[in-house]
């Protein structure tokens, strides 16, 4: 028992020191480390594994609607990425350049795609010539470079991996469905998957993407009561196609500009899932996403007929495409339950002599820690209904997390003693002014505004200046 | 009619000009097309979403094998590359440099990755310590960049999509099984996945990755007699490990080196699927990675019944796990043909008001041409049945084309014989010795080694200078 202390004794608890307890976290549960390359992660094993599920999961619900993958050069020429004032302006700062190929000096230098909208539309350029040829509807998988000055792991790094789906319409409408249907894809696996509440709508022109018409946001609450923004949807009007130069013919054959929209979402999200669901004991994972949803450890494993039947209940639930795993190691039972704790593995199920002999076997829940009796007959039975308790379970507990954390305020007074003396989000009415905006993050130590709310009750007057208020805004601090 | 003809007329006789069949056949089929970075391409939604079919089936045999996914940086800095000598020397002339990242220069320049093995190693000399974390057996599924002059669609560009498995051991006897193992997993995926007939075996010393002790190779016939190198595993040895003073405690704590592995398979194989099955009309595709399997074309479309039959028809097949797709578009019925061969669809089924009539439909094979009847209520088990035997007949044609296109030289002037009057292979005796390998490839007008054959029965003299034979090789132009 003194090794299974150990495990958790190498994570500081969560309220003690919450960036801590994340790194802490991240290095035990062996998810990514720093590299040699100064701001770039080495995803291990337990860390890919996840994003690969999330990969298979986010990629069927976008090719459920329609979208087509493809994949773009990991290099913009520096013309290229000129050609759009705001994009460039945007990420100019931020990008690493191409002076060398091999031992020559190239005649143009290239950057690195820290996003690629200018690649798709120079080659949408080329070879859009009708309607016939919309809509186009691309996703690629990959990894984007940014010269980020501070790092953390998932959260932000100079190379992370995401996807980033890039559409051309023929009509204005067409682009605007596009988007929101792609923001309504990344809310619905969020909360249905990964069993992060939301909260979600436009973001402000201060906050929109380098380039974008409208920016849609989905923002999740982390433990320590900062926002996350987990995924965006941009809608562009025809901004990239006119400096492009993206035409097309319709059926009465006159010139059109098309409609483009991107939409994004990375290796942050594990960042989310890690301060939504974590606790004191390491990570807790979502069974949808979990690379492995069941732990089998043996107890007293080296007497006759153990790990037999530890075996043959493998087996059994590998049959019943549960991903099951077996831990007959020669580590203690007790650091073994530490480790798979540590991961965040949704269900252990243990099994010992005395378990056998009245054909039982006992399920330890990760995220109540509930013990609880099961004949072997009917593991096969229990254990799918207990994951989908526990996706349900972790999503209602997240979603009362968020809820009890949401503030309402009429004046400034109210907003910053709620802002000093509490965690979370903060609802306040806003006239649409920059300035203000600015003003409220600065006199409330740092709640900028997540997104413009809908169909919310809007108070008279803006919270900062008293001019009308435009929006309700979602204000909250953010990672 | 008209119409049909069209499509075909596009592409070049692969008889006439192979190579301009080649490209023709990847724009037509609009698998990938360049890009405005010079040397780099675009895949397309039809070239990738075949490399998803490729990498979905190899990744699922590497995890059988236990191999585990990570990710490392698209980076590496000058120092880690230089670290070990062959390695840099083999490389250092094809890559790219970033020297400026954001607005600053970097103190050092990175390069963008050509392949990963200094990123491996650079992160296991901190990570291993003992030989319990022993082996590491990791993959990733990434792009590379190499600075090519001249690059060709999949065969040969700049930006390229691949896997790189990298593997870590505490014996040299487990790391050359580990290499085998992968070596042999690759013979098998392209054998029974890719339905192409492979030549295999170890490089000789000139033909070897920069770095390794061993290189094993799959070589595969292409329709023009040429071999295309489809996929390579490497034995390192100790080298890369003492280069980055990768060491581990054995059980009796004595320090050891460890041994590596690397091996890949890249878009390359694309071209091997285009190269070996494809035929006048377009891509030839093995059924078992072919993005759709089955098109369903419907006859006199508009006629009662014949639509609604039809969309039955492919709901039956998807519930069957049939990757099938309709094309109830404007086309004529011809053109539908012409595209769907184009496209390589091992199946089409053509089904209209006759066929209703009598309950059956048409099932047309790509690879042969036949057309087969079939009742509606048997399509469910005839179909499977067929995708099979259309993979099995797509192999065993083209078996027959490399046994037929493989020659037997006992003196150099058989060779040059062969050489000069053939296209294929060429088996003979060699002394092992650089000078006598040049030779031979200068002399018959580039016919280079291609691989080792191992078990084979060995003249007793070297084909070029009469000296002891040492191996029979297979000499081959290559692309």
């Amino acid at each position: 028992m003194a090794n299974e202390k150990k495990l958790v004794e190498k994570i500081t608890a969560r309220d003690v020191d919450f960036a801590q307890w994340y790194t802490d976290v991240v290095k035990e549960a062996k998810l990514c480390d720093y590299s040699s390359v100064k701001g770039c992660l080495n995803y291990l094993p337990n860390g890919y594994a996840l994003w690969e599920n999330i990969k298979n999961d986010l990629d069927k619900r976008f090719k459920e609607t329609g979208v087509e993958n493809v994949y773009l050069p990991v290099l913009i020429p520096e013309s290229l990425l000129q050609k759009e004032k705001d994009h460039i302006e945007g990420f100019a700062p931020e990008v690493a350049w191409v002076t060398h190929g091999g031992l020559e000096e190239l005649e143009e230098r290239c950057c690195i795609r820290p996003t690629s909208e200018t690649l798709f539309c120079d080659y949408w350029q080329k070879i859009v010539k009708s309607y016939r040829d919309l809509p186009l509807v691309w996703n690629q998988w990959n990894s984007v470079l940014r010269w980020e000055k501070t790092t953390r792991p998932f959260l932000r790094s100079r190379e992370f991996l995401w996807q980033e789906g890039h559409t051309l319409h023929a009509t204005d409408e067409e682009a605007r469905q596009r988007c929101e249907e792609m923001f309504k894809v990344y809310y619905d696996f969020v909360t249905e998957d990964l069993a992060i509440p939301l909260i979600c709508g436009k973001k402000t022109e201060s906050e929109k993407f380098a380039g974008a018409e409208d920016t849609y946001t989905i923002e999740a609450m982390m433990h320590d009561g900062k926002a996350l923004q987990s995924g965006t949807s941009h809608y562009f009007g025809h901004s990239f196609a006119d400096a492009f130069g993206i035409k097309y013919l319709d059926k009465e054959n006159n010139l059109h500009s098309a409609y483009e929209t991107s939409w994004g979402m990375s290796t942050r999200i594990i960042g989310a899932i890690i301060m939504v669901h974590g606790d004191d004991s390491g990570l807790v994972l979502p069974p949808r996403i979990a690379p492995t949803q069941v732990m089998i450890i043996p107890i007293a494993q080296h007497k006759e007929g153990v790990l037999d039947k530890a075996s043959e209940l493998l087996d059994t639930l590998k049959e019943n495409s549960i991903r099951v795993k077996m831990d007959a190691s020669e580590k203690t039972p007790g650091y073994k339950f530490s480790e798979q704790e540590m991961l965040g593995i949704p269900i252990r199920i243990e099994i010992g002599p005395k378990d056998i002999e009245q054909e039982q076997c006992v399920l330890v829940r990760r995220d109540t820690s509930e013990k609880i009796i099961v004949k072997l007959d009917e593991v096969t039975k229990k254990v799918p209904e207990l994951l989908e308790q526990i996706q349900k379970n972790m999503y209602a507990k997240a979603k009362e997390f968020l809820d009890s954390h949401i503030y309402e305020a009429n004046t400034m007074a109210e907003f910053k003693d709620i802002a000093a003396n509490n965690i979370g989000f903060v609802k306040a009415s806003w006239c649409g002014d920059e300035a203000c905006e600015e003003n409220i993050k600065a006199e409330t130590n740092g709640f900028g505004s997540r997104c413009i709310l809908e169909n919310e009750q809007v108070a008279d007057k803006c919270i900062y200046c008293g001019k009308d208020a435009k929006h309700k805004i979602m204000w909250g601090k953010s990672y």
